[in-house]
């Protein structure tokens, strides 16, 4: 129990409150005031174009990314760990039924109260200036309990902070999650280890509905321990999507119902090194529990090769002067059996991945063994293909999507099939990947009417030295020319963290907060591009993510009050 | 007990071990044969001058650093985990009181057998092909079991792996702790779980005698598990000196026992983000079990703001306009204080740091705020110095080397104090960190007769996408123009992780296994530059030292038999 003690002389207690929101704001600055100005490092220059930013501590503390409305008053309530709550609202349509709150509920305690400095519990009144209780009420009829988040889910939440009772209302859970997360994210721990929030009142819903975090299993295998924390770090990041690269050329985990060979000849080891069913079950509800939904890619025709090991004559038999090599190419598209594995495999797809949306890859397919293949010359002839093989690409392509829709999922597809002029559905999602900022291929795509998401600007995977945080989270998704129309098919857009050079050991830092720059841009509202306020916000936001066990690596020289301890 | 089994059969188990030598050396190789090959990747472009490698077996398996003379024989022996030994040699030096050698013989038993693939004793009749014991001795008079491992140490070792028994011998200790590694190197486990190795003659010593790694416990605090992990992946690639840059102008955690204020007002947190005088006793022992010096480096009169917090009127007061502006730059060169703080600070280092050498710094002297000074303008006017500042920074560097000389420690420098003609002891290290590779400041230090070590293409903190290793490796470091007494001056090197960006979420990830590219280049013999030879052998020791517990990163695509999952 919390009690009176000497702090809860009403005048000294205001002054001191208002002395522990300046040094907190320094605290949470990560180092110490007056560091970095001095600092002078000719060893290593920053890369061009990010900036040697100052810490200084920011109006709106360590929330990340920004909400879309945020008022914080100077006035300060304490809250005490042994009784505060988080409660369903009276009106709430969601009550203790509701796994997915119940749950979090329980981890947002923990987050903000598992890890208080000097582990003691601070002294207060509970007449005081306190936080008794958070309300969360969910307003729709259907709180989505027992959903599965959708592109269309509703992410957004009113929170309003004062005396005794802090309000968090939500149409949905998703938005419920969100607001729990801004909500802990307004907790801060002073120096005397007392846990204080701000009055405040909060309004906010995401800038696009799609902020994906790509992640890829087939370049090196990742644990389910090291994908569950990155759940973890997405949510924290209010991330929605993660965009699960699960097979590739050099590897395929994914451990079929329907195909075991698949995995058990593609894999880079049959046991060990696969998803079964139940890891995939595990990852999609651990996904949704936090609001996050799971889309798989399965990229065909190309990046397949690990295909080929388990599944017969799937791969297009590569020739050489008329004589096969024994290498294989693309999917063979040219054969039915080719087809009809691809509707059984689709088939297990559909239901193994609850997601409205299949990603179909359709990216970088090299034509140089279709060249060589004389059964595949004959069928462009027979076609009247000439010698356009993305005409054979897009013939291809065209079954794939058939046969998807056929088992009512929606497509995303990398952006080469829509430059290729393959007929694709009113609801598919073009991912472009290739090109500047500011770019013609949103222009086009959206120009057709397609809904796109932006990646070319977010390959976390190639890295460089210094703050390229910076870089990433000055993109400004909408700057393409358009009409506004055109500009509301942009739903969104996903860092990627392709995995030649990643793997378990080194995933976390790499992702992590340089994915966080991303999740800004595509949370907050366009005009929140203040690169000193972000840094320091994402500076303390990174010391928060270290706290609750993510590895997430130092934006630049300083120190968090809880170092890393965990490798 | 490992028993008689099936596998005994004298013809099959001798087939059977031909194929598992094959077999295993594509195990090894990481990943399924073939991979690499196939692979094509438009989306990511390796740096320039890094090459894309095929991973093909190495004649010498999965040896890192290449020892400088290898007879692999095909023959092959099993080990039996429950009976195999590491014994003293009858006419050894050292004996069970030589702590260093016991604490390593546990630690090389562990590394061998705690990680067996299924967890079961192989079956094997201890008549055929075992390899029962390894004899360690130590043949010089003085093993040094109560040493610290100086410059001068002796490494060299001799290897014979036969039928039942292997020997190696060393002059010392720290000889025998290269050949341990060495040992546990050439143990495989086959596909079935049995432990095996090869019939073996190997002569080793290091090309260079100092090999260095440079961590910076200044732009972020490492915590004490942090740092003993890496001298555990030292041990593993054979270096043999911790360069503790231990504070700097961000912050000051080495705790004095003289002036406890330089660290209770300069770390980032007095208690948490300190070095106390325990932990440096215990990183300097563990380092010691591994053969491994640890060189403090204490950086004057530069890089020395965070001394400035404890340590009252030891930094210049800046200037402007003749008014103190209350900011300070460099130690202030002109007072007495100043040299008799550093006769009592460097008293303490010299007792709590054993080593022969102290790291002094000197590099990177910004002479804006001296400028400024009217009492530091009066001095060089007094002085005659005119307005060549450097000659003040050789006058105060001339009193820091005399005060260290007389506590009876050699120092390193910064090649900054040789360039600025500072008078230096014979036996002083210049450490060249600027440059590109071949240049020429090696040529003139040696030329001048000093010892020197290079960094300046080893600063590993300058990360870049792909295959980086690859530059590190290319290095020679004597191919400037010199005479072979010149090259000779050459004593190693060091791979710097400079810390603005590192700290305990990403430092081993970062730093192997891209140091160990500098490890080989340090150790092994200068013709060992075979850049697919050592990809092959990288790769499988990089997943070793993943089983080991190290997060080192992949090289490349591929898998481990145990994948990283601490973090």
């Amino acid at each position: 129990m919390c009690t009176l003690s000497l702090r809860t002389h009403p005048h000294a207690l205001t002054m001191l409150r208002l002395l522990l929101l300046v040094l907190l704001s320094f605290y949470l600055s990560e180092g110490f005031p007056g560091a970095p100005e001095m600092m002078k490092e000719e060893r290593q220059h920053e890369d061009e174009g990010t900036l040697q930013l100052r810490l200084e501590p920011s109006a709106f503390g360590s929330l990340w990314p920004l909400p879309q409305s945020v008022r914080l008053s100077p006035e300060v309530y304490l809250l005490c760990p042994t009784t505060f709550q988080i409660v369903h609202g009276t009106h709430s349509t969601a009550g203790p039924a509701c796994a997915i709150l119940q749950d979090a509920f329980r981890r947002y305690y923990e987050y903000v109260f598992s890890y208080s400095k000097w582990n003691e519990i601070p002294e207060q009144s509970s007449a005081d200036g306190q936080l008794l209780q958070l309300e969360v009420t969910i307003t729709e009829a259907d709180p989505e309990c027992d959903h599965y988040p959708r592109i269309t889910s509703d992410e957004s939440y009113q929170l309003i902070v004062e005396e005794n009772v802090a309000v968090l209302n939500a149409k949905t859970v998703w938005g419920a999650l969100r607001g729990l997360e801004t909500f802990s994210q307004l907790i801060n721990e002073d120096e005397f280890g007392a846990f204080q929030i701000n009055k405040s009142e909060i309004k906010d819903f995401p800038r696009f509905a799609h902020r994906g975090i790509l992640i890829d299993t087939s370049r090196h295998y990742l644990p389910l321990r090291t994908i569950f924390l990155n759940l973890d770090a997405m949510a924290f990041n209010k991330f929605n999507v993660l965009h699960w690269h699960i097979v590739d050329d050099q590897s395929f985990p994914y451990q079929s119902v329907f195909f075991p060979e698949l995995s058990n000849k593609g894999a880079y080891q049959p046991y060990t090194h696969v998803y079964t069913p139940v890891d995939v079950r595990l990852v999609i509800e651990y996904a949704r529990f936090r609001g996050i939904r799971v889309v798989p890619e399965f990229d065909t025709p190309g990046h397949t090769e690990s295909w080929g090991k388990g599944q017969k004559d799937l791969l297009t038999p590569c020739y050489k002067e008329n004589v096969p090599t024994g290498t294989f190419g693309p999917i063979n598209p040219i054969v039915n059996t080719t087809y009809e594995f691809m509707a059984k495999f689709f088939q297990e797809i559909s239901n193994a991945f609850p997601d409205a949306y299949i990603h179909l890859g359709g990216d970088e397919v090299d034509f140089s063994c279709w060249k060589t293949n004389p059964d595949i010359i004959k069928f462009m002839e027979e076609r009247s293909f000439g010698t356009d093989y993305s005409k054979l690409e897009s013939f291809y392509i065209q079954q794939i999507l058939d046969i998807v829709s056929s088992v009512n999922k929606g497509y995303m597809i990398w952006q080469e099939v829509f430059d290729n002029g393959v007929k694709i559905k009113q609801d598919t999602v073009v991912e472009v990947w290739k090109g500047s900022r500011c770019n013609e291929e949103l222009q086009n795509v959206t120009a057709a009417g397609f809904k796109t998401i932006l990646a070319a600007p977010w390959y976390l995977d190639i890295i460089s030295y210094g703050q390229d945080w910076q870089r990433y989270y000055k993109v400004e998704p909408l700057c393409f020319n358009g009409t506004e129309e055109q500009k509301r098919l942009v739903i969104g857009g996903e860092a990627c963290l392709w995995g030649e050079f990643v793997d378990a050991t080194n995933l976390t830092p790499r992702l992590w907060p340089r994915a966080s720059a991303v999740g800004e841009r595509l949370w907050s509202s366009k005009d929140v591009t203040q690169l000193g306020d972000a840094y320091s916000r994402l500076t303390a936001h990174r010391c928060r993510m270290v706290r609750r066990g993510i590895a997430a690596e130092p934006l630049y020289i300083g120190s968090c009050d809880h170092e890393y301890n965990g490798n």
